[in-house]
Protein backbone atom coordinates (compact mmCIF):
# COMPACT_ATOMS: atom_id res chain seq x y z
CA UNK A 1 0.00 0.00 0.00
CA UNK A 2 1.34 3.17 -0.93
CA UNK A 3 1.62 6.04 1.76
CA UNK A 4 -1.75 7.28 0.98
CA UNK A 5 -3.71 4.66 1.05
CA UNK A 6 -2.06 3.40 4.58
CA UNK A 7 -2.43 6.57 6.15
CA UNK A 8 -6.86 6.12 4.98
CA UNK A 9 -6.29 2.86 7.15
CA UNK A 10 -4.93 4.39 9.77
CA UNK A 11 -7.27 7.15 9.99
CA UNK A 12 -10.21 4.60 9.44
CA UNK A 13 -8.83 2.76 12.42
CA UNK A 14 -8.18 5.65 14.53
CA UNK A 15 -11.68 7.27 13.88
CA UNK A 16 -13.83 3.72 14.25
CA UNK A 17 -15.36 4.35 10.99
CA UNK A 18 -13.98 6.28 7.03
CA UNK A 19 -16.22 9.61 7.51
CA UNK A 20 -14.60 12.36 4.82
CA UNK A 21 -15.19 15.63 5.71
CA UNK A 22 -16.31 17.91 2.62
CA UNK A 23 -14.94 21.82 2.45
CA UNK A 24 -17.40 23.26 -0.36
CA UNK A 25 -17.08 27.07 0.69
CA UNK A 26 -19.95 28.41 -1.18
CA UNK A 27 -21.12 31.89 0.45
CA UNK A 28 -24.50 30.72 1.15
CA UNK A 29 -23.20 28.06 3.93
CA UNK A 30 -21.15 30.62 5.59
CA UNK A 31 -22.36 32.12 9.20
CA UNK A 32 -23.36 35.19 9.80
CA UNK A 33 -21.10 35.78 12.29
CA UNK A 34 -18.30 35.16 9.93
CA UNK A 35 -19.55 38.32 7.33
CA UNK A 36 -16.72 40.27 8.81
CA UNK A 37 -14.43 37.97 8.38
CA UNK A 38 -11.22 39.29 5.87
CA UNK A 39 -11.26 36.15 4.57
CA UNK A 40 -14.34 34.32 4.82
CA UNK A 41 -13.44 30.99 2.63
CA UNK A 42 -10.04 30.69 4.96
CA UNK A 43 -12.10 30.79 7.78
CA UNK A 44 -14.81 28.45 7.02
CA UNK A 45 -12.44 25.93 6.01
CA UNK A 46 -10.21 26.53 8.94
CA UNK A 47 -13.59 26.21 11.15
CA UNK A 48 -14.68 23.27 9.78
CA UNK A 49 -11.45 21.33 10.00
CA UNK A 50 -11.06 22.52 14.06
CA UNK A 51 -14.68 21.53 14.89
CA UNK A 52 -14.07 17.62 13.39
CA UNK A 53 -10.69 17.01 14.38
CA UNK A 54 -9.98 13.50 15.35
CA UNK A 55 -13.61 12.56 13.44
CA UNK A 56 -12.40 12.93 9.64
CA UNK A 57 -10.53 9.87 8.34
CA UNK A 58 -10.31 12.54 5.00
CA UNK A 59 -10.93 16.52 3.98
CA UNK A 60 -12.36 16.47 0.51
CA UNK A 61 -11.47 20.40 -0.57
CA UNK A 62 -14.04 21.16 -3.83
CA UNK A 63 -11.50 23.34 -6.20
CA UNK A 64 -14.90 24.89 -7.42
CA UNK A 65 -15.66 26.94 -4.40
CA UNK A 66 -12.01 28.29 -4.50
CA UNK A 67 -11.71 29.23 -8.46
CA UNK A 68 -14.66 30.93 -8.30
CA UNK A 69 -13.86 33.35 -5.56
CA UNK A 70 -10.71 34.30 -7.12
CA UNK A 71 -7.11 34.00 -7.14
CA UNK A 72 -6.52 34.77 -3.26
CA UNK A 73 -8.74 31.66 -2.69
CA UNK A 74 -6.23 29.84 -4.52
CA UNK A 75 -4.23 30.34 -2.05
CA UNK A 76 -6.27 29.58 1.20
CA UNK A 77 -7.07 26.63 -0.52
CA UNK A 78 -2.98 25.44 -0.77
CA UNK A 79 -3.16 27.04 2.89
CA UNK A 80 -5.93 24.99 4.54
CA UNK A 81 -4.75 21.66 2.35
CA UNK A 82 -1.20 22.30 3.81
CA UNK A 83 -2.67 22.86 7.14
CA UNK A 84 -4.08 18.88 6.78
CA UNK A 85 -1.88 17.10 4.35
CA UNK A 86 0.48 14.88 6.08
CA UNK A 87 -1.45 14.93 9.25
CA UNK A 88 -3.53 11.91 10.42
CA UNK A 89 -6.31 12.81 8.10
CA UNK A 90 -5.66 12.89 4.56
CA UNK A 91 -6.15 15.78 2.25
CA UNK A 92 -7.91 15.04 -1.38
CA UNK A 93 -8.37 17.98 -3.48
CA UNK A 94 -11.54 17.65 -5.63
CA UNK A 95 -10.68 18.73 -8.54
CA UNK A 96 -11.88 16.33 -11.70
CA UNK A 97 -8.67 17.00 -13.72
CA UNK A 98 -8.27 14.81 -16.80
CA UNK A 99 -6.46 16.12 -20.26
CA UNK A 100 -4.02 14.65 -22.46
CA UNK A 101 -0.78 13.31 -20.80
CA UNK A 102 1.23 16.67 -21.30
CA UNK A 103 -1.33 18.97 -19.77
CA UNK A 104 -2.11 16.12 -16.98
CA UNK A 105 1.57 16.50 -16.06
CA UNK A 106 0.97 20.01 -15.51
CA UNK A 107 -2.30 19.79 -13.38
CA UNK A 108 -0.67 16.62 -11.60
CA UNK A 109 1.80 19.34 -10.20
CA UNK A 110 -0.74 21.78 -9.33
CA UNK A 111 -2.74 19.31 -7.29
CA UNK A 112 0.27 17.58 -5.46
CA UNK A 113 3.01 20.24 -5.54
CA UNK A 114 1.65 23.65 -5.49
CA UNK A 115 -1.07 23.02 -3.20
CA UNK A 116 -0.08 19.78 -1.40
CA UNK A 117 -2.86 17.10 -1.49
CA UNK A 118 -2.43 13.86 -0.31
CA UNK A 119 -5.26 12.35 -3.05
CA UNK A 120 -6.78 13.89 -5.62
CA UNK A 121 -10.07 13.28 -7.49
CA UNK A 122 -9.74 12.95 -11.41
CA UNK A 123 -11.99 11.58 -15.18
CA UNK A 124 -11.24 9.02 -16.94
CA UNK A 125 -12.49 10.09 -20.03
CA UNK A 126 -9.47 10.88 -21.83
CA UNK A 127 -7.87 7.62 -21.09
CA UNK A 128 -4.73 6.24 -19.39
CA UNK A 129 -2.13 8.39 -20.92
CA UNK A 130 -3.79 11.26 -19.77
CA UNK A 131 -4.48 9.48 -16.30
CA UNK A 132 -0.63 8.97 -15.74
CA UNK A 133 0.68 11.68 -14.64
CA UNK A 134 -1.80 11.33 -11.54
CA UNK A 135 -0.68 7.82 -11.02
CA UNK A 136 3.26 7.99 -11.71
CA UNK A 137 2.94 9.99 -8.12
CA UNK A 138 3.81 6.93 -5.63
CA UNK A 139 2.52 7.76 -2.30
CA UNK A 140 -0.38 9.83 -3.51
CA UNK A 141 -3.60 8.40 -4.40
CA UNK A 142 -6.07 8.65 -7.10
CA UNK A 143 -9.13 8.56 -6.86
CA UNK A 144 -11.12 7.96 -10.47
CA UNK A 145 -14.96 9.00 -11.28
CA UNK A 146 -16.43 5.91 -12.03
CA UNK A 147 -20.15 6.24 -11.29
CA UNK A 148 -21.06 10.06 -10.17
CA UNK A 149 -24.10 10.65 -7.81
CA UNK A 150 -26.01 13.36 -10.47
CA UNK A 151 -28.93 12.41 -12.34
CA UNK A 152 -26.99 12.80 -15.37
CA UNK A 153 -24.76 9.90 -14.29
CA UNK A 154 -26.83 7.64 -16.46
CA UNK A 155 -26.30 9.28 -19.56
CA UNK A 156 -22.84 8.29 -20.48
CA UNK A 157 -21.77 5.71 -17.22
CA UNK A 158 -25.06 3.50 -17.73
CA UNK A 159 -24.50 2.67 -21.31
CA UNK A 160 -23.66 -0.93 -22.30
CA UNK A 161 -20.44 -1.31 -23.65
CA UNK A 162 -18.45 -4.10 -25.39
CA UNK A 163 -15.57 -5.17 -23.26
CA UNK A 164 -13.51 -8.69 -24.87
CA UNK A 165 -16.99 -9.44 -26.29
CA UNK A 166 -19.04 -9.28 -23.26
CA UNK A 167 -21.81 -5.95 -22.55
CA UNK A 168 -21.28 -4.01 -19.54
CA UNK A 169 -22.03 -0.72 -18.38
CA UNK A 170 -19.57 2.05 -18.88
CA UNK A 171 -18.90 2.81 -15.26
CA UNK A 172 -18.03 -0.83 -14.90
CA UNK A 173 -15.53 -0.51 -17.97
CA UNK A 174 -13.96 1.96 -15.96
CA UNK A 175 -13.92 0.19 -12.81
CA UNK A 176 -11.73 -2.87 -14.80
CA UNK A 177 -9.54 -0.12 -16.41
CA UNK A 178 -8.99 1.11 -12.82
CA UNK A 179 -8.12 -2.24 -11.29
CA UNK A 180 -5.40 -3.29 -14.15
CA UNK A 181 -4.02 0.61 -13.57
CA UNK A 182 -3.74 -0.05 -10.31
CA UNK A 183 -1.63 -3.53 -10.67
CA UNK A 184 0.96 -1.31 -12.18
CA UNK A 185 0.54 1.67 -9.66
CA UNK A 186 -0.80 0.79 -6.25
CA UNK A 187 -2.58 4.12 -5.60
CA UNK A 188 -5.81 3.90 -7.66
CA UNK A 189 -9.25 4.69 -5.86
CA UNK A 190 -12.77 5.11 -7.52
CA UNK A 191 -15.35 7.56 -6.88
CA UNK A 192 -18.95 6.14 -6.28
CA UNK A 193 -21.66 7.69 -5.96
CA UNK A 194 -23.38 7.35 -2.07
CA UNK A 195 -26.88 7.70 -4.40
CA UNK A 196 -26.02 4.46 -6.32
CA UNK A 197 -25.73 1.88 -3.64
CA UNK A 198 -26.38 -1.53 -6.59
CA UNK A 199 -23.98 -0.02 -8.77
CA UNK A 200 -21.38 0.43 -5.68
CA UNK A 201 -21.73 -3.16 -4.72
CA UNK A 202 -21.07 -3.79 -8.74
CA UNK A 203 -17.77 -1.56 -8.47
CA UNK A 204 -16.84 -3.42 -5.38
CA UNK A 205 -16.88 -6.74 -6.86
CA UNK A 206 -14.94 -5.42 -9.91
CA UNK A 207 -12.17 -3.50 -7.96
CA UNK A 208 -11.61 -5.94 -4.58
CA UNK A 209 -10.48 -3.78 -2.04
CA UNK A 210 -9.32 -0.97 -3.84
CA UNK A 211 -10.58 2.64 -1.45
CA UNK A 212 -13.77 3.64 -2.76
CA UNK A 213 -14.54 7.74 -2.15
CA UNK A 214 -18.64 8.02 -1.53
CA UNK A 215 -19.99 11.57 -2.03
CA UNK A 216 -23.97 12.48 -2.12
CA UNK A 217 -24.70 11.80 1.38
CA UNK A 218 -26.67 14.23 2.65
CA UNK A 219 -28.11 17.21 0.56
CA UNK A 220 -27.90 14.73 -2.71
CA UNK A 221 -30.26 12.79 -1.16
CA UNK A 222 -27.87 9.14 -1.06
CA UNK A 223 -28.72 6.83 1.92
CA UNK A 224 -26.15 6.29 4.53
CA UNK A 225 -26.80 2.72 5.41
CA UNK A 226 -27.32 1.81 1.98
CA UNK A 227 -24.17 3.56 1.01
CA UNK A 228 -21.88 1.83 3.49
CA UNK A 229 -23.39 -1.40 3.18
CA UNK A 230 -22.45 -0.87 -0.59
CA UNK A 231 -18.74 -0.19 -0.10
CA UNK A 232 -17.97 -3.19 2.21
CA UNK A 233 -15.06 -5.35 1.47
CA UNK A 234 -12.29 -2.67 1.05
CA UNK A 235 -11.61 0.73 2.55
CA UNK A 236 -14.04 3.31 1.58
CA UNK A 237 -14.93 6.74 2.78
CA UNK A 238 -18.24 8.95 3.15
CA UNK A 239 -18.27 11.96 2.33
CA UNK A 240 -20.44 14.80 3.66
CA UNK A 241 -20.65 18.24 2.74
CA UNK A 242 -23.30 20.82 2.98
CA UNK A 243 -24.81 18.21 5.19
CA UNK A 244 -22.39 19.26 7.73
CA UNK A 245 -23.01 23.04 7.89
CA UNK A 246 -25.12 24.04 10.48
CA UNK A 247 -27.71 27.40 10.31
CA UNK A 248 -25.75 30.34 9.75
CA UNK A 249 -27.51 31.95 12.57
CA UNK A 250 -25.77 30.34 15.43
CA UNK A 251 -22.38 32.16 17.54
CA UNK A 252 -19.46 31.13 16.68
CA UNK A 253 -19.38 28.73 19.95
CA UNK A 254 -22.60 27.26 18.86
CA UNK A 255 -21.75 26.81 15.01
CA UNK A 256 -19.14 25.09 15.90
CA UNK A 257 -20.58 22.65 18.53
CA UNK A 258 -23.23 21.98 16.30
CA UNK A 259 -20.93 21.36 13.40
CA UNK A 260 -18.79 18.62 14.96
CA UNK A 261 -22.09 17.27 16.81
CA UNK A 262 -22.90 16.54 13.48
CA UNK A 263 -19.94 14.73 12.00
CA UNK A 264 -20.31 12.41 15.24
CA UNK A 265 -23.74 11.58 14.48
CA UNK A 266 -22.89 11.04 10.74
CA UNK A 267 -19.78 9.04 12.60
CA UNK A 268 -21.87 7.37 14.37
CA UNK A 269 -24.02 6.17 11.59
CA UNK A 270 -21.30 4.71 9.43
CA UNK A 271 -19.95 2.67 12.36
CA UNK A 272 -23.31 1.75 13.63
CA UNK A 273 -24.15 -0.02 9.91
CA UNK A 274 -20.26 -1.63 10.54
CA UNK A 275 -21.20 -2.96 13.39
CA UNK A 276 -24.70 -4.40 12.15
CA UNK A 277 -23.32 -5.77 9.44
CA UNK A 278 -20.10 -7.74 10.99
CA UNK A 279 -22.25 -8.67 14.22
CA UNK A 280 -23.84 -12.44 12.94
CA UNK B 1 -25.90 31.46 -33.39
CA UNK B 2 -24.94 32.72 -30.03
CA UNK B 3 -22.42 35.85 -28.91
CA UNK B 4 -19.27 33.52 -28.98
CA UNK B 5 -20.30 31.67 -32.41
CA UNK B 6 -21.08 34.78 -33.94
CA UNK B 7 -17.70 36.19 -33.20
CA UNK B 8 -15.76 33.12 -34.26
CA UNK B 9 -17.36 33.36 -37.83
CA UNK B 10 -16.55 36.70 -38.20
CA UNK B 11 -12.67 36.43 -36.72
CA UNK B 12 -12.77 33.27 -39.69
CA UNK B 13 -13.87 35.23 -42.18
CA UNK B 14 -11.65 38.39 -41.04
CA UNK B 15 -8.49 36.16 -40.89
CA UNK B 16 -9.61 33.91 -43.72
CA UNK B 17 -9.12 30.48 -41.40
CA UNK B 18 -10.10 29.49 -38.35
CA UNK B 19 -6.41 29.62 -36.68
CA UNK B 20 -6.63 28.84 -32.92
CA UNK B 21 -3.35 29.54 -31.05
CA UNK B 22 -2.98 27.91 -27.90
CA UNK B 23 -1.46 29.05 -25.15
CA UNK B 24 0.48 26.84 -22.67
CA UNK B 25 3.03 28.42 -21.06
CA UNK B 26 5.45 25.66 -19.89
CA UNK B 27 8.94 27.12 -18.62
CA UNK B 28 10.56 24.99 -21.33
CA UNK B 29 9.10 27.38 -23.98
CA UNK B 30 10.10 30.40 -22.74
CA UNK B 31 12.66 32.40 -24.36
CA UNK B 32 15.92 33.05 -22.66
CA UNK B 33 14.73 37.16 -23.25
CA UNK B 34 12.49 36.44 -20.96
CA UNK B 35 14.48 34.80 -18.33
CA UNK B 36 14.72 38.31 -16.31
CA UNK B 37 11.17 38.95 -16.54
CA UNK B 38 8.66 39.80 -13.17
CA UNK B 39 6.10 37.45 -14.64
CA UNK B 40 7.50 35.01 -17.39
CA UNK B 41 3.75 33.76 -17.72
CA UNK B 42 2.44 37.14 -18.53
CA UNK B 43 5.19 38.01 -20.76
CA UNK B 44 5.08 34.73 -22.76
CA UNK B 45 1.54 35.25 -22.98
CA UNK B 46 1.47 38.69 -23.74
CA UNK B 47 3.95 38.53 -26.63
CA UNK B 48 2.50 35.44 -28.23
CA UNK B 49 -1.12 37.00 -28.23
CA UNK B 50 0.69 40.41 -29.68
CA UNK B 51 3.12 38.44 -32.32
CA UNK B 52 -0.44 36.98 -33.76
CA UNK B 53 -2.78 39.68 -33.63
CA UNK B 54 -4.74 39.79 -36.49
CA UNK B 55 -4.02 36.19 -38.17
CA UNK B 56 -5.56 34.15 -34.99
CA UNK B 57 -9.82 33.43 -34.85
CA UNK B 58 -9.62 32.43 -31.49
CA UNK B 59 -6.75 31.77 -28.34
CA UNK B 60 -6.75 29.13 -26.30
CA UNK B 61 -5.56 29.26 -22.79
CA UNK B 62 -4.61 25.83 -21.40
CA UNK B 63 -5.31 26.30 -17.48
CA UNK B 64 -2.95 23.68 -15.99
CA UNK B 65 0.28 25.55 -16.52
CA UNK B 66 -0.93 28.95 -15.10
CA UNK B 67 -2.55 26.74 -12.01
CA UNK B 68 0.49 24.48 -12.04
CA UNK B 69 2.60 28.03 -11.25
CA UNK B 70 0.84 29.16 -8.51
CA UNK B 71 -2.34 31.63 -7.38
CA UNK B 72 -0.42 34.79 -9.09
CA UNK B 73 -0.36 32.91 -11.88
CA UNK B 74 -4.39 32.97 -11.88
CA UNK B 75 -4.42 36.38 -11.73
CA UNK B 76 -2.02 36.76 -14.56
CA UNK B 77 -4.29 34.32 -16.91
CA UNK B 78 -7.30 36.40 -16.03
CA UNK B 79 -5.52 39.30 -17.06
CA UNK B 80 -4.94 37.55 -20.28
CA UNK B 81 -8.01 36.56 -21.07
CA UNK B 82 -9.52 39.62 -20.43
CA UNK B 83 -6.83 41.18 -22.88
CA UNK B 84 -8.58 39.29 -25.68
CA UNK B 85 -12.33 38.34 -24.83
CA UNK B 86 -14.90 40.53 -26.10
CA UNK B 87 -12.01 41.55 -28.69
CA UNK B 88 -12.56 39.93 -32.30
CA UNK B 89 -10.59 36.81 -31.33
CA UNK B 90 -12.48 33.98 -29.31
CA UNK B 91 -10.99 33.99 -25.23
CA UNK B 92 -11.30 29.71 -25.00
CA UNK B 93 -10.94 28.77 -21.84
CA UNK B 94 -9.37 24.95 -21.92
CA UNK B 95 -10.30 24.05 -18.47
CA UNK B 96 -11.93 20.49 -19.09
CA UNK B 97 -14.12 20.84 -15.71
CA UNK B 98 -17.48 18.81 -15.21
CA UNK B 99 -18.87 17.55 -11.99
CA UNK B 100 -22.31 17.48 -10.57
CA UNK B 101 -24.43 20.66 -10.98
CA UNK B 102 -23.88 22.06 -7.68
CA UNK B 103 -20.14 22.29 -7.99
CA UNK B 104 -19.98 23.18 -11.93
CA UNK B 105 -22.06 26.17 -11.41
CA UNK B 106 -19.33 27.30 -9.37
CA UNK B 107 -16.32 26.38 -12.09
CA UNK B 108 -19.19 28.01 -14.56
CA UNK B 109 -18.47 31.02 -12.42
CA UNK B 110 -15.06 30.27 -12.12
CA UNK B 111 -14.28 30.27 -15.81
CA UNK B 112 -17.30 33.02 -17.38
CA UNK B 113 -17.90 35.81 -14.28
CA UNK B 114 -14.06 35.41 -13.14
CA UNK B 115 -11.42 34.79 -15.61
CA UNK B 116 -13.85 36.49 -18.51
CA UNK B 117 -13.70 33.47 -20.60
CA UNK B 118 -15.85 33.69 -24.14
CA UNK B 119 -15.45 30.09 -24.47
CA UNK B 120 -14.62 26.66 -22.84
CA UNK B 121 -13.78 23.20 -22.39
CA UNK B 122 -15.96 20.89 -20.87
CA UNK B 123 -15.57 16.96 -19.67
CA UNK B 124 -18.81 14.96 -20.86
CA UNK B 125 -18.59 12.43 -18.61
CA UNK B 126 -20.89 13.16 -15.38
CA UNK B 127 -23.56 13.65 -17.85
CA UNK B 128 -26.19 16.19 -18.51
CA UNK B 129 -26.77 18.02 -15.06
CA UNK B 130 -23.08 18.58 -14.76
CA UNK B 131 -22.63 20.34 -18.26
CA UNK B 132 -25.81 22.51 -17.71
CA UNK B 133 -24.55 25.06 -15.77
CA UNK B 134 -22.06 25.95 -18.50
CA UNK B 135 -24.71 25.76 -20.99
CA UNK B 136 -27.04 27.74 -19.00
CA UNK B 137 -24.45 30.94 -20.04
CA UNK B 138 -26.24 32.16 -23.10
CA UNK B 139 -23.45 33.85 -25.56
CA UNK B 140 -21.07 31.99 -24.01
CA UNK B 141 -19.32 29.08 -26.22
CA UNK B 142 -18.71 25.70 -24.48
CA UNK B 143 -16.61 22.97 -25.90
CA UNK B 144 -17.77 19.03 -24.99
CA UNK B 145 -15.09 16.98 -25.14
CA UNK B 146 -16.03 14.03 -27.79
CA UNK B 147 -12.81 12.43 -29.35
CA UNK B 148 -9.70 13.31 -27.40
CA UNK B 149 -5.63 13.66 -30.02
CA UNK B 150 -4.37 11.35 -27.10
CA UNK B 151 -3.34 7.57 -27.72
CA UNK B 152 -5.47 6.55 -24.55
CA UNK B 153 -8.44 8.01 -25.87
CA UNK B 154 -9.05 4.46 -27.45
CA UNK B 155 -9.50 3.06 -23.88
CA UNK B 156 -13.13 4.38 -23.62
CA UNK B 157 -13.91 7.04 -25.93
CA UNK B 158 -13.68 4.32 -28.81
CA UNK B 159 -16.03 1.23 -26.73
CA UNK B 160 -18.91 0.39 -28.68
CA UNK B 161 -21.66 1.37 -26.58
CA UNK B 162 -25.67 0.78 -27.27
CA UNK B 163 -27.65 3.43 -28.16
CA UNK B 164 -31.25 3.44 -28.85
CA UNK B 165 -30.65 -0.74 -30.32
CA UNK B 166 -27.71 0.51 -32.29
CA UNK B 167 -23.96 0.06 -31.43
CA UNK B 168 -21.87 3.26 -31.78
CA UNK B 169 -18.68 4.74 -30.16
CA UNK B 170 -18.89 6.37 -26.86
CA UNK B 171 -17.47 9.25 -28.82
CA UNK B 172 -20.23 9.55 -31.28
CA UNK B 173 -22.70 8.68 -28.03
CA UNK B 174 -21.56 11.93 -26.73
CA UNK B 175 -21.95 13.39 -30.45
CA UNK B 176 -25.24 12.80 -30.18
CA UNK B 177 -26.55 13.82 -26.92
CA UNK B 178 -24.49 17.11 -27.57
CA UNK B 179 -26.44 17.91 -30.83
CA UNK B 180 -29.30 17.15 -28.83
CA UNK B 181 -28.27 19.29 -25.71
CA UNK B 182 -27.64 22.05 -28.95
CA UNK B 183 -31.16 22.25 -30.08
CA UNK B 184 -32.29 23.46 -26.44
CA UNK B 185 -29.20 25.77 -25.48
CA UNK B 186 -27.58 27.05 -29.04
CA UNK B 187 -24.00 27.03 -27.53
CA UNK B 188 -22.33 23.96 -27.86
CA UNK B 189 -19.54 22.91 -29.36
CA UNK B 190 -17.09 19.79 -29.81
CA UNK B 191 -13.28 18.95 -29.59
CA UNK B 192 -12.15 16.51 -31.58
CA UNK B 193 -8.51 15.81 -32.02
CA UNK B 194 -6.63 16.69 -35.52
CA UNK B 195 -4.94 13.11 -35.06
CA UNK B 196 -7.99 11.56 -35.66
CA UNK B 197 -9.47 12.71 -38.58
CA UNK B 198 -11.65 9.61 -40.00
CA UNK B 199 -13.44 10.19 -36.33
CA UNK B 200 -13.49 13.73 -36.68
CA UNK B 201 -15.64 13.40 -40.05
CA UNK B 202 -17.87 10.86 -38.48
CA UNK B 203 -18.29 13.42 -35.87
CA UNK B 204 -18.89 15.92 -38.02
CA UNK B 205 -22.15 13.78 -39.97
CA UNK B 206 -23.55 13.62 -36.26
CA UNK B 207 -23.82 17.22 -35.60
CA UNK B 208 -23.89 18.82 -38.29
CA UNK B 209 -22.47 22.26 -38.63
CA UNK B 210 -22.35 22.61 -34.61
CA UNK B 211 -18.59 24.37 -34.37
CA UNK B 212 -14.95 21.76 -33.69
CA UNK B 213 -12.40 22.58 -32.27
CA UNK B 214 -9.18 20.77 -33.07
CA UNK B 215 -5.79 20.42 -31.06
CA UNK B 216 -3.38 18.09 -31.70
CA UNK B 217 -1.84 19.68 -34.82
CA UNK B 218 2.16 20.15 -34.63
CA UNK B 219 3.86 18.52 -31.19
CA UNK B 220 0.57 15.81 -31.04
CA UNK B 221 1.40 14.77 -35.07
CA UNK B 222 -1.82 15.14 -36.38
CA UNK B 223 -1.93 16.45 -40.25
CA UNK B 224 -3.26 19.36 -40.35
CA UNK B 225 -5.10 18.48 -43.95
CA UNK B 226 -6.60 15.59 -43.22
CA UNK B 227 -7.52 17.95 -39.80
CA UNK B 228 -8.85 20.59 -42.28
CA UNK B 229 -10.75 18.57 -44.55
CA UNK B 230 -12.45 15.97 -42.10
CA UNK B 231 -13.47 19.35 -40.04
CA UNK B 232 -15.47 20.43 -43.50
CA UNK B 233 -19.47 21.74 -42.90
CA UNK B 234 -19.48 23.78 -40.52
CA UNK B 235 -17.19 25.64 -38.41
CA UNK B 236 -14.20 24.66 -37.45
CA UNK B 237 -10.71 25.99 -35.29
CA UNK B 238 -7.32 24.37 -35.81
CA UNK B 239 -5.18 25.04 -32.81
CA UNK B 240 -1.69 25.09 -32.50
CA UNK B 241 0.86 25.55 -29.28
CA UNK B 242 3.86 24.51 -28.86
CA UNK B 243 4.05 24.32 -32.60
CA UNK B 244 4.13 28.27 -32.63
CA UNK B 245 6.56 28.54 -30.49
CA UNK B 246 10.20 29.45 -31.54
CA UNK B 247 13.80 28.24 -30.63
CA UNK B 248 14.14 29.79 -27.19
CA UNK B 249 17.41 31.36 -28.04
CA UNK B 250 16.41 33.88 -30.11
CA UNK B 251 16.41 37.87 -29.48
CA UNK B 252 13.05 39.40 -28.96
CA UNK B 253 12.58 40.92 -32.12
CA UNK B 254 13.31 37.74 -33.74
CA UNK B 255 11.22 34.98 -31.50
CA UNK B 256 8.58 37.92 -32.11
CA UNK B 257 8.92 37.86 -36.24
CA UNK B 258 9.54 34.12 -36.41
CA UNK B 259 6.48 33.22 -34.04
CA UNK B 260 4.33 35.38 -36.48
CA UNK B 261 5.55 33.81 -39.33
CA UNK B 262 4.97 30.45 -38.51
CA UNK B 263 1.49 31.67 -37.41
CA UNK B 264 0.77 32.89 -40.94
CA UNK B 265 2.38 29.62 -42.70
CA UNK B 266 -0.44 27.51 -40.88
CA UNK B 267 -2.88 29.82 -41.62
CA UNK B 268 -1.54 29.67 -45.25
CA UNK B 269 -1.85 25.73 -44.85
CA UNK B 270 -5.08 25.83 -43.65
CA UNK B 271 -6.70 28.00 -46.08
CA UNK B 272 -4.63 25.85 -48.80
CA UNK B 273 -6.77 22.64 -47.86
CA UNK B 274 -9.87 24.98 -47.85
CA UNK B 275 -9.49 26.49 -51.10
CA UNK B 276 -7.99 22.59 -52.92
CA UNK B 277 -11.31 21.82 -51.04
CA UNK B 278 -13.20 24.27 -52.92
CA UNK B 279 -11.99 23.82 -56.12
CA UNK B 280 -13.65 21.55 -58.46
Amino acid sequence: LGYAWERLTSATQATGAALCVGIDPHPSLFPTFMAAAEDPLQSFGTTVVEATQGLAAAYKFNVAFFEAAGPAAIASLRGLVRSVAGGPALAIVDAKRGDVGHTSRAYAAALFDELGADAVTVNPYVGYDGIEPFLARQGKGVFVLCRTSNPGAADFQQLQCVVDGEAVPLYLAVARKVAEWNRTHGNCGLVVGATAPSETAAVRSVVGALPLLLPGVGAQGGNLGDAVRAAQGGPFLINVSRGLIPDGSLAKGEWHDSLRSKAEQYLDAIRAVRIEKTTP
